[in-house]
């Protein structure tokens, strides 16, 4: 039997709704709120101070990417947690053109998520604006990779489209030119297997937000491979990266391994979200979870080609170049996923033109994608996009 | 009638425990549990990704960052949430370096948290090794604040002592040199009244966790000056930063104002957490505060040292220049603290000598004051520090 019908059993999803955005936000799983009110009485509660040696908080960030490390092919102790992905980009872009220190450019494309590209804009100018940050057309990158370039910043698999890179040949073609990579799997992580060791990435970076759903905001991941990670020094480099933090020596000393790509104090109560959130992928493998997803999205456009002939699909038709979600362009799409919405079919909408519909085994299933085709099906046939309350873009989509 | 008998029943303080390490981490509001609990399910749970508009979420670094502005002397709109302490540090100093490039030498001394020289020590690597940290002895900050200096970086009130710097004082001489300075209020904030506006301060940064009562790892905060704000560049330049995030341009435009400072998704949970923390500081004023902290000190002190003549005073008798802890040295001080814990008197240990009392009097009365001294004698006047089991130091004190 499935192992996806008893999962789908343990998140908390809206009556009614069907939840295609698992992409942006992952649902709550069951266990979170309890998890999460029985630390907060046990620990901080009865414990306060003593909750970073009794109740382990020291050790979060270590024990939680630890649990991540199997997901995208790392090691226990490759994995650490921590801050936002922003800043975990940050501290992995300057590490690696640390390592490169002869070259001068950052080779992303313009599939990658903005802000990895605003943060390697902004240390640019922080280091001596002598790197240029080059994005080309993802479908380009191979050709650009030369040994002008320090660093391969990308994102495996796109925000967008769901476009998903070859990571293990472009990391190959990058080290045949003695480029460093830097892949964030920000939308790879739990929707697709991901083996950094096997394709030999140098560094990586993640979110927990989407695809394993550790609540709004939660915190990001960083994997630095073993020949590099004893040789960087972090220029984020706040206290718990050192070797001694309660020494409280006045020079910092890196501690070894992947322990010196901490910084600030961890977000404890944002960190224990995730354990109950990791414990339902400890019932599922990524190789399952992958095969349900190609199913579903496969299906799904099956399903809407057959009943909206006006959409293009904006995805890859081949499964295997395409993460877990599918994109479909339409110039009312912002109204459509509106309208969508308010029949309890949650999508979402990225300008110009663009739907993104995300679909996560965990708690999405065939049922579920059929509903999503009738709905968008009815909306597109009845024009019910052509509302003047769908004409005002909110901030936030 | 006091305020903080009422005050003091809005926490969760465990049975028969005189918690003095607020300064360290504060104990849990009561309401937090429940708060959060309501929002995870309310918003998490029922609107998932709609949270971010129809829940506020994308508003609440502002929103907090707001009602901590009034205990620092800043103005609505000036402060913002997020991140780590070290992170915002390093946002502060990397942008106030920028505003001096002339200049090379960032002055700090040996009594600010170890973290934020880290921190600079990074960034000079960073940037371009050509900028050094000079740290000199806390009383003699103001000797060395010259024509060379571009940023002088001190934590107002030191961690292990309570030593307080004159923070005005040393802010128009740093300004007279034209030195920007940067003011880290981790012990500061909730602890005593600060007046950013009136001490004329460049940039702030402080932690949450401590007199704020946040929780474990709570989001750091970050000031900047009206005259500033919109010069700088910010060297974590993440999407949240951006002027138009949603907009997913390829190119950082900073937003206008202190939301620049933002770098990637805010943790929603944490920030929430933060809400009850602060509906306990709305029942008071930090003048009362600091007014019942000094009397709570002057208790402490006045009862140990009557008590316990073989410890020697390690924070400045005069309450002015101290902030809201006491610390006294003793060479088995760390079994001292320990003896106290077992005996439900939390303090805490930092080496090499050094036994810290935090009083936070939104939670603290006399009569704890009392309760400590007369434990603390207890345990040195019968040498039980002297065991074999407080020889061996946990990782985390």
């Amino acid at each position: 039997m499935s192992p996806f019908s008893h999962t789908k059993t343990l998140f908390h999803l809206p009556r009614n709704v069907v939840y295609l955005d698992g992409n942006s936000l992952g649902p709550m799983p069951l266990a979170a709120r309890q998890h999460v009110a029985t630390m907060m009485r046990n620990e901080w509660g009865e414990q306060i101070i003593k909750g970073w040696n009794d109740a382990g908080w020291m050790s979060l960030s270590t024990q939680i990417g630890d649990r991540i490390a199997p997901l995208i092919g790392a090691e226990p102790g490759q994995v650490i947690m921590g801050d936002t992905l922003s800043i975990k980009v940050h501290q992995a872009l300057a590490a690696a053109l640390a390592l490169n220190p002869g070259r001068k450019v950052i080779l992303s494309d313009c599939g990658n998520f903005p802000s990895d590209l605003y943060i390697a804009q902004g240390l640019i100018k922080t280091l001596d604006r002598e790197h240029t940050l080059k994005t080309v057309a993802p479908e380009d990158v191979s050709h650009y990779i030369d040994d002008q370039v320090a660093v391969l910043m990308l994102t495996e698999v796109d925000y967008r489209t769901g476009r998903k890179h070859d990571m293990k040949a472009l990391t190959a073609t990058a080290h045949a030119h003695g480029v460093i990579t830097l892949w964030d799997l920000a939308h790879s992580v739990g929707a697709l297997p991901v083996n950094l060791a096997g394709s030999n990435v140098d560094f990586a970076v993640g979110c927990t937000y989407k695809y394993l759903n550790g609540g709004p905001g939660a915190p990001a991941f960083i994997y630095v491979c073993p020949r590099y990670v004893n040789k960087i020094h972090p220029t984020l480099s706040g206290w718990l990266g050192h070797a001694a933090p309660f020494d409280f020596e006045l020079d910092y000393r890196a501690a070894r391994g992947i322990e010196r790509l901490r910084v600030g104090t961890p977000p404890v109560i944002a960190l224990k979200c995730l354990e109950p959130a990791l414990d339902i992928w400890d019932l599922v493998t990524i190789e399952q979870v992958r095969k349900q997803s190609i199913a579903l999205c496969e299906l799904f456009i099956r399903e809407v080609e057959a009943r909206c002939p006006g959409l293009t699909l904006n995805s890859p038709r081949n499964a295997q170049e395409r993460g877990s979600q599918v994109s479909f362009c339409f110039e009312e799409g912002y109204g459509v996923i509106q309208a969508m919405a308010e029949r309890g079919v949650i999508g979402d909408f990225r300008a110009p033109d663009n739907m993104r519909f995300g679909f996560a085994p965990l708690y999405i299933d065939e049922h579920d994608v059929m509903t999503a085709a009738t709905h968008l099906e009815e909306v597109i046939s009845n024009r019910l996009w052509d509302q003047p309350k769908y004409k005002t873009r909110a901030t936030v989509t």
